[in-house]
């Protein structure tokens, strides 16, 4: 018997591929020493006698991935969303940020937001927060007492910002590096990633300086890529000498190779952004929601698919309204489904087992053998009680699961695991 | 003081007309013989002595409107969406549907939805039941003790259909008359509606049919139009002689004219059909989660607004995943969203005061004067309390509003009004 082996026992299901969900009815998902160590229907001789959580005919599925959201934003989610993403940033995202120079708001907001993001199913997540270095400890600590396991960005923005949202470059840098030596041992489930808001509001040394920071810590880092026609034109004017806005990034070295990184949207990549995407293995944080409330369009998720470039779900708070990562699923098929009807027959429309791999093996796959049950992943498990939406003695497990995705609310998110913690 | 007569009191919002809000923070609502009496800062001293109900700063809004949605298929919702229109029919719909011969399984699906049905934020709706008499009385009974206004059909179907889900032509027409004459005088909620399912499936015979009925008992119809490229060529092809699908029901004089008619979908009209929906004043039943979710496309709705065309929101389950008109708004506006994005720039997206329009007085005036506070509207009120989403003190009443479009769930809805009588 291993005294660090536990199993819950329930209906499990998980991604095998981005094709292939494997399921079963009633079995024994197996926890030892923080990892899966396999879903079994019964449980094999070497950890007889372990402790057995049964949780009947609920499902556990992998803890889902929130691989762009931005903390601050969460207190004006579904508001103001009549307009297009640069005027939506001035009108809205900026003057709510500016309020989190002040360290009581910080606390109430971010309480909201973490409490939030603690009844979710998500279980990892990377999080822009503002360029505010006492909020973003805030917001650490906040997180951290979640369990929930997050990078998390002071935002760096030198540029193009208004006056109560700017720094200098060299406070951008400075306060960066002095923010990220106080993050060291400081944290077991945050981690501080580098966050540049996006090219337009960086100028070109900040960049230097971030890209310098990146190779003396090597940090992760995280930013927005070609969301919007006017976002992406802007880009152009401002690095007239490049292919494409990821070029940008690529310029100063930030734009994924040695150092993961996250680029949020991708809604229009062209050639030469997809290939450069692929070579340097940047994952693709896509967010259906926010893609269609601020009308930037549809990201051609199946080509990246296609491609086997790296791709997960966003909820990109507040340009989507909803924190829910079940929900993005639902946005990820609607949304392709109406670029397939509307715009390309050739990208055929998500399907329910590719918008699930994209928010757990997807995703997961930044923090390494994440968002699966197949042995030596992290145990992040998620039980959801589905009771509430009936029928669940009559459906298939995965019939169960495709409700979940189209109707859970956070009533459904019953209990979380960690890295084989119990959180929830 | 007016025996009849009562106040509730809190936050009221309703549309003037598209584009125009009206709200008051702290107000009174009054009711007077069934209808509203208006909205009051202070009360008017002809209602002085009236009782009121203080629902301190909770959200007061008409009652919304569900122009379309299949009762049946409600324990099938938010499955199965992996097909178009036509093969989604044949292979989840229809099997489905034929469940309904048997009473016993009619009275316990037709439970779960009537049961959603109440706890939703609907207080009228245009309901499709099955072709099956039993089950459609069974269907009727239910919404009957919910207090919700509805008409409701059974469904007429003779051709192209499975075998154990038809009519011959003779059958459907005589079980519908002796449904309609069973149900004179036996409900106070609900009414009979002609219900053919669409072109496809009802012989030229079987439409006359129903048109002779229509006119002999002056009764509203419910049909399905355009939604679909598949059905509108297939529609082209049995009925070769039309301009437009709208044609083939106006064949037989049942498209609009002196009885209400509402057409669902309305996604793909041609000038034809639009002028002649127009002239005949069809109402448009816009779907636009079950247009996103089987892939049919999203309708012009800014069309339907800019020609003054009769147009509401339905939640069209289970094509729709979501009985909640609410979310039927937020898709609205984000389906119009991604046609603005990906396919028409000529049409702007609807904004929240549009959608809320269309959810209330836009799909009430198929009542009369049903869906707003104006004097003398029909009394059909929502309480609803926000209080989970946070921010209540900190938002305007048209902000409120608009959060919870975008989240809100059934624990909002705490109380019901209609025609002035408490329902729930």
């Amino acid at each position: 018997m291993n005294n660090n082996a536990f199993a819950l026992k329930g209906s499990v299901i998980y991604s095998q591929d981005c094709n292939t969900l494997v399921s079963a009815a009633t079995s024994y998902l197996i926890c030892e020493d923080g990892k899966v160590a396999g879903v079994f229907e019964t449980i094999p001789s070497r950890f007889e006698g372990i402790p057995i959580t049964d949780y009947g005919n609920k499902l556990i599925i992998p803890g889902l991935i929130d691989l762009h959201v931005h903390a601050p934003q969460y207190t004006y989610r579904a508001l103001g969303m009549d307009l297009e993403l640069l005027p939506w940033l001035n009108t809205y995202a900026f003057p709510e940020e500016a309020k989190y120079a002040e360290e009581a708001y910080a606390r109430k907001a971010y309480g909201r937001f973490t409490r939030a993001l603690s009844a979710s199913a998500t279980t990892r997540a990377a999080i822009f927060a503002t360029l505010h270095v006492p909020a973003t400890n805030i917001l650490m600590d906040l997180v951290e007492q979640t369990g929930v396991q997050a990078y998390i960005g002071k935002v760096n923005m030198d540029r193009n910002s208004p006056d109560n949202l700017i720094e200098t470059t060299v406070q951008s840098v400075e306060a960066t590096e002095k923010w990220l030596k106080g993050c060291v041992g400081r944290y077991e489930n945050c981690k501080p990633m580098l966050t540049p808001r996006f090219i337009p509001s960086c100028s070109n040394e900040l960049m230097a300086g971030l890209g310098e920071l990146q190779r003396k810590y090597k940090l992760p880092l995280q930013s927005h890529l070609s969301e919007n026609a006017s976002e992406i034109a802007w880009v152009q004017q401002l690095h007239p000498d490049t292919h494409c806005y990821g070029d940008a990034y690529e310029k100063y070295g930030v734009f994924g190779g040695e150092c993961p990184t996250i680029m949020a949207h991708c809604v229009h990549p062209n050639e030469a952004e997809l290939e450069l995407m692929d070579k340097n293995g940047v994952f693709i944080a896509h967010c259906p929601q926010s893609n269609m409330n601020i009308c930037s369009g549809v990201a051609p998720v199946r080509t990246y698919l296609e491609r086997n470039m790296r791709v997960g779900l966003g909820s990109d708070v507040a340009g989507g309204a909803d924190l829910s990562i079940f929900k993005a699923m639902a946005d990820a098929i609607r949304a392709s489904k109406l670029r397939w009807a509307l715009k390309d027959k050739t990208l055929a429309p998500l399907t329910v087992p590719e918008a699930f791999y994209l928010a757990t093996k997807g995703g997961g796959a930044f923090w390494g053998k994440v968002g699966s049950f197949e042995e030596g992943y992290e145990f992040d498990a998620v039980v959801l009680d589905d009771s509430n939406l009936e029928g669940s003695e009559e459906f298939s497990v995965q019939q169960r699961l495709e409700r979940i995705i189209y109707l859970s609310d956070d009533r459904n998110v019953i209990h979380k695991f960690i890295k084989g913690k119990q959180i929830r």
